[in-house]
């Protein structure tokens, strides 16, 4: 499938059959999901991958019942890292592992540590979640892309979830992201006109 | 190409050729934006274009100076619509236009109405923005897939913009999207490792 037929063939599927991935489909989407881009290359997230059908079982009522949750083969949990200093510092790491002329390293953490200084913690979530949605977009793509089906999720209770997944505090549970094979059917897609969204 | 290859060859362009874009492909490019998902499929974005060459001149001081603003073909500026009553009512009409059963649509009313009014203005806002970065990144691999570069920027004086752009207030710039043919090279993608972003 081309981009234009992955983008009109994604759709949030309701219901799997509950037959498990494969583990190297599985491995392909992390890696689908970890290049998204992100601003400053910050990469303000980090992703729970559930597969056990116990732990499915228990997010299941956090998640309004919805049957996705317990028929997917895997669920990924995609939560915001709030903990900016900290990815500000790995990325800093992996720049110079990566043979980025140090100048250039320190340049771009001049611009990168007055931006997260200037934020207070609402507007840090509010923007660590933001690039959170580019790798989600990757994921249900990325998952089409791969042969298998998806469903983007934020009908769940992030309190809950962070209990269950016994999350650190800095990681926001934000979207969830249920895969496996479709057990349902793609209705048509209704999107608001071009002259409606653009101008 | 195929996902893969969009995934890993989209880059952040900070240089285009000032080439314009073939129309059609642009147009082409609408349509991938326009066909992303949103929570309760509210696409709470409006993107403005603009091609003409004193517009992106005066956005360029408002952009931190970025030479991908000027030398662009088009600039995309993606919006936040935060008149969240209003897409509601859009899309209410849009569904039952689409022949969605009436029940149906009131169904979903019902879930919609009361999200809507339990959130405050902030939180309104931070939840179109994150569904807008859902529609973002279709823009950047979907410009890679057409053939083209883009450069996805948060570089930018939103209050500026919206006075340059003459914005109504329920729209916020929250992203912007130059696009064209790039003069510049891609480097290579520095990422956490799988172990550093799953768990």
């Amino acid at each position: 499938m081309n981009f234009k037929e992955l983008v009109m063939s994604r759709y949030a599927t309701k219901k799997f059959n509950g037959k498990p991935l494969p583990h190297a489909h599985v491995d392909e989407l992390l890696d689908l999901i970890r290049y998204a881009p992100s601003s400053f290359n910050l990469q303000p997230w980090k992703i729970k991958i559930i597969s056990d059908q116990q732990t499915k079982d228990v997010l299941f009522p956090a998640s309004w019942n919805q049957e996705q949750i317990r028929t997917a083969s895997h669920v990924l949990v995609f939560c915001a890292n709030t903990d900016l200093a900290a990815v500000a510092k790995k990325l800093e790491s992996a720049m110079l592992l990566a043979g980025v002329p140090k100048e250039s390293v320190t340049a771009l953490m001049g611009y990168i540590t007055p931006f997260i200084a200037g934020m207070n913690d609402a507007q840090k979530l509010a923007w660590a979640q933001r690039q959170t949605y580019l790798a989600l977009e990757n994921g249900l793509l990325g998952a089409k892309f791969l042969g298998f089906d998806s469903c983007p999720m934020e009908g769940f209770d992030p309190a809950a979830y962070t209990k269950i997944l016994n999350l650190p505090k800095n990681l926001i549970p934000t979207a969830v992201m249920p895969i496996g094979y479709a057990a349902d059917e793609q209705r048509p897609k209704i999107r608001f006109s071009k002259e409606d969204i653009f101008f």
